[in-house]
């Protein structure tokens, strides 16, 4: 059983938004056995939308579409999909009472003619209520001969206000999806190793990845300078995939033990936290060059006030000094990347925001800054508790959106192996 | 002319990563004057990629392929190429000599077979070099014969890693496109609107929309509580298509003044920033539930120092009172999400950092932690100078990271009205 998800919206293909819901609508399917075979994104044009219902349900059983609903005249979905599925615009009144309790109870607005025209749909289709939002998802299902052979397929139309269409994917869309169809099951190990390259990695996986079973696949995802595997597996039996699967994953996580960081599909500060709750310890950050951006990691995922105290950004000299006492005198003599100063404002994170462990970053992120003696990219990390802190200076290559996100991954590397060791 | 964007890989359509290079790529043709009609995604299945080349070159005369050209086993978009151009496979020597400079000089690791191979290209493709890593772009050229019209088509194919994606389209891509089409002129002007909906502005722009020339599109992208509108215009002549597009900007502009917040497609943080340049002043945050979130948008962009000095980031009462002297008495009194407590924050900052301005939060972002009287969503946000803070309570009622991110665009938006104000 394959999907594919349509994405409809000019501000997709002109690159002014970046597409997230299709990644999180793949995970969710994933995860209920649907294979996602293809994305699309097509403009707000008649013919082009038309044209990929046309080609993704010749290729796919399932095919998603998310955008193009609102109540503005660039959105031409509605109208496209009514003609696309032979039926006639009828007021769907559950929604119709839905909007205007929205615009009347929760937005307190004024309830506009273009505001109750969202609530017509398609006759042909099944209304998929939208907890979140005004627009209704629809269910279609159309007749399709192929070869002598009939075929239903399905066709889900979603807004593409994302938590708009996660509030009906979840409600909705996921298990009606489950009854109309028979899934095979699909299941996911990831790992993430560091300190080793993809191709050295490779080499030494060459005999377990020919011996994986046909149903198995191990794909590598560098990313930060680390990499991650990704063994999946596709079977009909459960169980049996399952246990298939763990085997091989721990034949895996025994061949790269030596770089193992976690055998976990998790993010760096996800393991960070997870350390930290374990041992029952507080963490702090220290930042010059990241700017907020370890500490916003840290404080991402529900839950953070169990391990994350606070944080001192420190980017002009003067707030160094007044928050981590780092005087201007050994600023000024050593400079701000320097191995003094980052062991300092390790020092006064632990004392002035009083925690367990504290991590400190300084560097020049670019694109300007640098100098012969310490180009863009250069980068001092240190990381400790009150009894003992360590330092390491790290080069990195790239443009400032990246040096920032590298030294925050690295950084969070450096505090959890010294919470390991300490 | 339009062009395709192929991105091939199954972490894609497993959504465990979120593709950004198509909206960068995007951006950049349309900058160049070249239409993105479509942009599809497929799994690393040797028929699926071969079908996509197919289809997307049938529909565009440019098809720009990411993706699939590391050197591990799940990548196979090389021989698939190798095999669609009717090449044979060669060792390009400059690619070659590149690989053993990156993995002598650059990354110190051993050179691998399967590093050497990368420099393997099939030998009916012009070799793109690629500056920041070792896996060549590879352009090819290929002849279709449509209704009896002979027509060339242009296929790119580049590593998926963004930072070499991009090396590869700035450097080459695009100047090479440039000389093999002649494009038309398109261009876009955005502006962005805060405190009305869509709907009710839409209604106010009715006639405005009505009247446009049909080479200009007027779009509606609403992001976290405000409207973005955007004009796109296409045509033969620059000047002309310039002119008839900056002249219905204005109009624009004049309808909407009312809510406009600034006439350029700008973030809410680069508008601050901007304002804070101008004004030669600089700013603090001071932020309890963001967590560093609007430090770091601060920070995000070049140049960053000149007006950002440091943030408090006080997650714990300790931290509030250690780093901002927000006494334990008040806290536990009124508690953190309350207007006392933000406005002391505020204060605290402004004295404990020294800046110009400051911007201060403390809210309740979930999913736990809220109470009838201060339910999951209840944010209270300050801003101010030295002599004078306001407040404004907030409740947003979304997610965690949804409500982290309304939280700082609301605080900056707060922030810049104080600033222009005083």
């Amino acid at each position: 059983m394959q999907a594919s998800i349509i994405t409809i919206g000019d501000e997709l293909l002109i690159g002014q938004v970046i597409d997230t819901n299709s990644a999180w609508m793949a995970q969710e399917l994933n995860k209920a056995g649907i294979r996602v075979a293809r994305r699309v994104a097509v403009g707000d044009v008649w013919d082009e939308i038309w044209q990929a219902l046309e080609d993704e349900s010749e290729k796919c059983d399932i095919v998603l579409i998310t955008g193009g609903l609102g109540p503005t005249a660039d959105d031409i979905t509605k109208p496209l999909l009514c003609k696309y599925f032979n039926g006639k615009m009828t007021t769907d009144e559950g929604t119709l009472e839905h909007i205007k309790y929205i615009f009347e109870e929760v937005l307190k607005r004024p309830l506009l003619e273009r505001n109750i025209k969202q609530a017509e749909v398609p006759d042909t289709c099944k209304v998929l209520a939208n907890p979140n939002g005004t627009a209704p998802g629809m269910w279609f299902e159309k007749k399709f001969t192929h070869n002598g052979i009939e075929k239903t397929k399905i066709f889900v139309s979603m807004p593409g206000v994302p938590f708009e269409m996660k509030g009906i994917m979840t409600e909705t869309v996921i298990s009606l999806l489950k009854t109309t169809f028979q899934f095979p099951h699909i299941a996911h190990r990831t790992l993430l190793t560091a300190g080793v390259g993809e191709s050295f990695l490779a080499e030494s996986l060459i005999e377990f990845e020919n011996n994986l079973p046909d149903n198995i696949k191990l794909a590598y995802l560098p990313n930060y300078g680390m990499v991650r595997l990704r063994l999946s597996a596709t079977g009909q039996d459960k169980d049996l995939t399952e246990a298939t699967l763990q085997d091989r994953f721990e034949q895996l996580q025994f061949l790269t033990h030596q770089h193992l960081v976690v055998a976990e599909d998790l993010a760096m500060h996800e393991i960070v936290a997870k350390l930290l709750i374990a041992k029952k310890k507080t963490v702090s950050t220290a930042e010059s060059c990241t700017g907020g951006y370890i500490a916003h990691l840290l404080t991402k995922e529900a839950g953070a006030s169990a391990y994350f105290s606070g944080s001192a950004i420190c980017y002009s000299y003067e707030a160094k000094e007044l928050m981590l006492n780092v005087s201007k005198e050994l600023l000024e003599k050593k400079g701000a990347v320097s191995e003094e100063v980052v062991l300092l404002m390790a020092k006064g994170a632990l004392k002035n925001i009083n925690t367990d462990y504290t991590v400190a970053v300084s560097g020049i992120m670019g694109p300007t800054g640098g100098s012969d003696e310490k180009p863009v990219g250069t980068v001092w990390i240190a990381a400790g508790n009150k009894e003992k802190q360590i330092s390491k200076c790290f080069h990195f290559r790239f443009g400032r959106e990246r040096n920032i996100q590298l030294t925050a991954i690295n950084a969070l590397n450096m505090l959890r192996q010294f919470i390991l060791d300490n």
